[in-house]
């Protein structure tokens, strides 16, 4: 790598939007998780897909890797220039380029957050669905294939994304996709992009499907005794076909730590949080037939509403899960995990998953989009204690056995970054031989987010 | 090519199951399209995957092209062996291997067609959705990215297909996707696999996700004076997020043709055929306000039922358009168009369509699903007559350019084929030398069915 001519060009290029302070340098070296500090050599600040282009053609040119990075939320370290380089942080492409509502849908820069777009949407009758805990960047979420709470009912980034634009590791643009709604013309790139977590090429403009704001919304919570109740009545739900827009599951020691950080009063044992969206007679029944069936496996006390007041409440304790549950443990750092599995085994996922932690020295609260199988443990452990951090591992590494054993996947929506290559070879064999394989055909040179997603060399 | 050495292993390997007898190459050698016939070498019906990998590797050490042939019912000639060589014949991997009800998923090998599938699956309670017309094989429809009437709701089979057993160019076996309903780890081969037409694997088993029988179920059909109403009538039901389950346009000659083939007697004039999923009020509310929304773009006698006899007729109608269009020109092949355009596009893409067509000395009734802005025109020519076959590829050429000015792409759901690789350069610029990159390095031999996709050598 020619590291001093790169930055002399980027210099050039980009002026003060080329930064190498210290300042920017360890803010682009940190992650949400709990991987080490791991500074790049440079930070560059792109307005335009022209200056991406140019980037990224410097960067080949000098043998410099190059990592994207959105809002820096993702779990795994996936952001980190792990081999150094530049970081392109896309912050100042955040415009929303046009809305389209008789096609509901929107092309954005990749910096925009999701709450922006919704904010920006509020208008138009239109929403965008897929919400991560936190205001993640929507080129970000495209590269990490995120989900949400909503994921159940609208689908994941994967069923999201109608179109983008991408810089390729050689400086060409592409556009992959189109604006209409199916297509059965050639390989579906843009569904390759999705989850490509930054290594086939950096995302410069996403076209993004939409969908109505339903006439009427229901929430609701219920507790339950044991955890294997909700999990049941979580299998019944989807079984029946219970159109649930959301369906998240937070374990007793999560809603301790919302009590404690928020100062509500939920009684400290497990719950379900439901969402229903449709018309006003429609939600009314369902949430009627979701109480039913809670009621079958001895849930206690379901409430649900259709007052915005009251969903927001609901919702804003569930995006702050996260926070409240670190808040829990002043100094702790979180291993995330991020299992998901066929819904048929999810009881057995979690109750196995439960019995593990009972025995364990450190705190690991479960909570999750069970609706799709998928839940989390927020492992959590003192940053100065080497042992506990080796725990946290150890018990992250069954839960991921355990999940593939069970027919599912190690990452149901954080993606690989590094805290994941450890299980590639077990969750895709000669799959992953065939990944590497795209990418040096996409890369020859690795200069895309190295160190991330395919076999290291 | 060594095809004698090549053809000697094969014999030793299947037996009697590969077959180099001129009435199976002629069966393998015509398409239900315009192309001419086109009989390979040899075909080869192998009964499991071991045999698969074992046909490929045989097949790249002489250099003999291996095309994938499921029920052969494409329309652009994807399974026709443009280069020679071999075709393996999926009809005898025709076993549905497992049923998982509680996940709602199945795996079956490719040879199975939707028809024999939702047969078995009757007693379930659950359904497969993806319907072409014909009773296609699931890795067909697999392999050209297929959908159907209900693919408005519950999606193609880019949304359908969950995971698969792949046969590489190089014979290695590999395994994409898994059982979970949602993955974050890794490039979505899966995803790269449908539509991909052959060229980039043999699909050898495939996991597709399973919907619920609906409790009640409406159809019904409702007739326009002009296309524009019916096309409106369309715009307005997507816009206000009313659940249709199925919403297919046909027009005035369509429906002279369906009288005249199956004796019925529908006004003949453009029709909007529409569906709905749900409980018994809901489908009857989603009806009502169809209903109403048609009365508003001038509809006239719209009727619906839930009652099963009078839906399957509706749909035995609708499955047998094609053929009941053929049948109109006694003597006529057809070149049959599937462009797909946003759907606020829609009503100009119909009505230019129909001004052009108005021109036209050769008739071709336009039909299509028009929920997700895509529709076909069924161009009948005489084939003993290339002045037609000339004219017809005019007006699909114009249409395409239309739909590509529009925001659309070249094809919706039938693929590309031999039909629409002149497009591919258009749609995709750029993107289409990233797919000849790709397909290059995973097959480099270039014997996965070559001469389709990816640009010519
Ligand atoms: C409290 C909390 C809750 C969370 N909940 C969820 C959840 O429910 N579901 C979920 O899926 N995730 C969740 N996450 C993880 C995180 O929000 C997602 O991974 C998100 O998609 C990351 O987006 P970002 O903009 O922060 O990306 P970053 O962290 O900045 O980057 C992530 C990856 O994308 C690449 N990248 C970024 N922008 C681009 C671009 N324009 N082009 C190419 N590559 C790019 C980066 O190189 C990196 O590899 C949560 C995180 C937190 C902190
Ligand atoms: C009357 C009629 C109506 C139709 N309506 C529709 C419609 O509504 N929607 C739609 O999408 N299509 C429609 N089609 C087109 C056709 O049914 C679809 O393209 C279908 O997916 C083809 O499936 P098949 O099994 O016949 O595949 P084939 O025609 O046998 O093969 C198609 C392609 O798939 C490849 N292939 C087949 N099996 C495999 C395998 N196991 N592994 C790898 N590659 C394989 C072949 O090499 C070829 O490239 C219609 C066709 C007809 C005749």
């Amino acid at each position: 790598m020619h590291l001093p001519q790169a930055l002399n060009a980027l210099g050039s290029l980009l002026g003060q939007r080329l930064s190498t302070s210290k300042h920017d340098l360890d803010l682009h070296g940190r992650s949400e998780s709990y991987f080490a500090l791991t500074p790049p050599d440079a930070v560059a600040y792109p307005q335009t897909t022209a200056e991406v282009q140019q980037i990224v053609r410097i960067c080949a040119e000098h043998g410099v890797p190059v990592t994207g990075w959105g809002a820096g939320t993702s779990l795994e370290g996936h952001a980190l220039a792990v081999q150094g380089g530049l970081v392109v942080d896309f912050s100042q492409m955040d415009k929303v380029l046009e809305i389209r509502a008789a096609d509901m849908d929107v092309t954005v820069q990749p910096g925009v957050t999701r709450e922006a777009l919704n904010q920006e949407l509020r208008a138009t009758g239109l929403f965008f669905s897929v919400d991560p805990g936190a205001n993640a960047s929507l080129g970000g979420m495209a590269a990490t294939g995120a989900s949400g709470t909503t994921s159940v009912r609208y689908g994941t980034m994967r069923e999201n994304v109608l179109a983008l634009q991408v810089v390729l590791a050689d400086g060409r643009v592409i556009r992959t996709g189109n604006q209409a709604r199916k297509s059965a013309s050639g390989y579906d790139l843009t569904g390759l992009m999705v989850g490509s977590e930054g290594t086939l090429g950096l995302l410069t403009e996403l076209t993004l499907r939409l969908h109505g704001v339903p006439e009427a919304v229901s929430a609701g919570v219920c507790a339950f005794g044991r955890i294997e109740d909700a999990v049941d009545a979580v299998l019944d739900t989807i079984q029946m076909g219970i159109p649930v827009a959301r369906i998240e599951f937070v374990d007793a020691a999560t809603a301790a730590a919302f009590n404690a950080y928020a100062g509500t009063s939920l009684p400290e044992c497990p719950h379900l949080m439901v969402e229903f969206h449709g018309s006003p007679e429609g939600v009314a029944q369902d949430s009627a037939r979701f109480g039913e069936i809670a009621e079958d496996h001895d849930g206690l006390g379901f409430q649900w509403s259709t007052l915005e007041e009251d969903r927001r409440a609901l919702w804003a304790m569930r995006h702050n899960a996260y926070y409240a549950i670190l808040a829990s443990r002043p100094g702790a750092r979180a291993l995330v995990t991020d299992i998901c599995v066929p819904i048929s085994r999810l009881a057995r996922a979690v109750t196995e998953t439960q019995a593990d932690l009972a025995q364990a020295s450190i705190p690991g609260p479960i909570l999750g989009h069970v609706g799709d199988g998928n839940f989390h443990s927020i492992l959590m452990f003192d940053p100065e204690n080497p042992a506990e951090l080796a725990e946290a591992k150890a018990l992250s590494h069954r839960m991921v056995q355990r999940a593939l054993d069970l027919g599912g996947t190690a990452t149901g929506e954080h993606g690989v970054g590094m805290g994941k290559l450890g299980y590639m070879q077990r969750e895709h064999g000669a799959g992953w031989d065939v990944m590497t394989t795209l990418k040096q055909a996409m890369d020859p040179q690795g200069i895309l987010n190295p160190g991330k997603l395919i076999r290291p060399r």
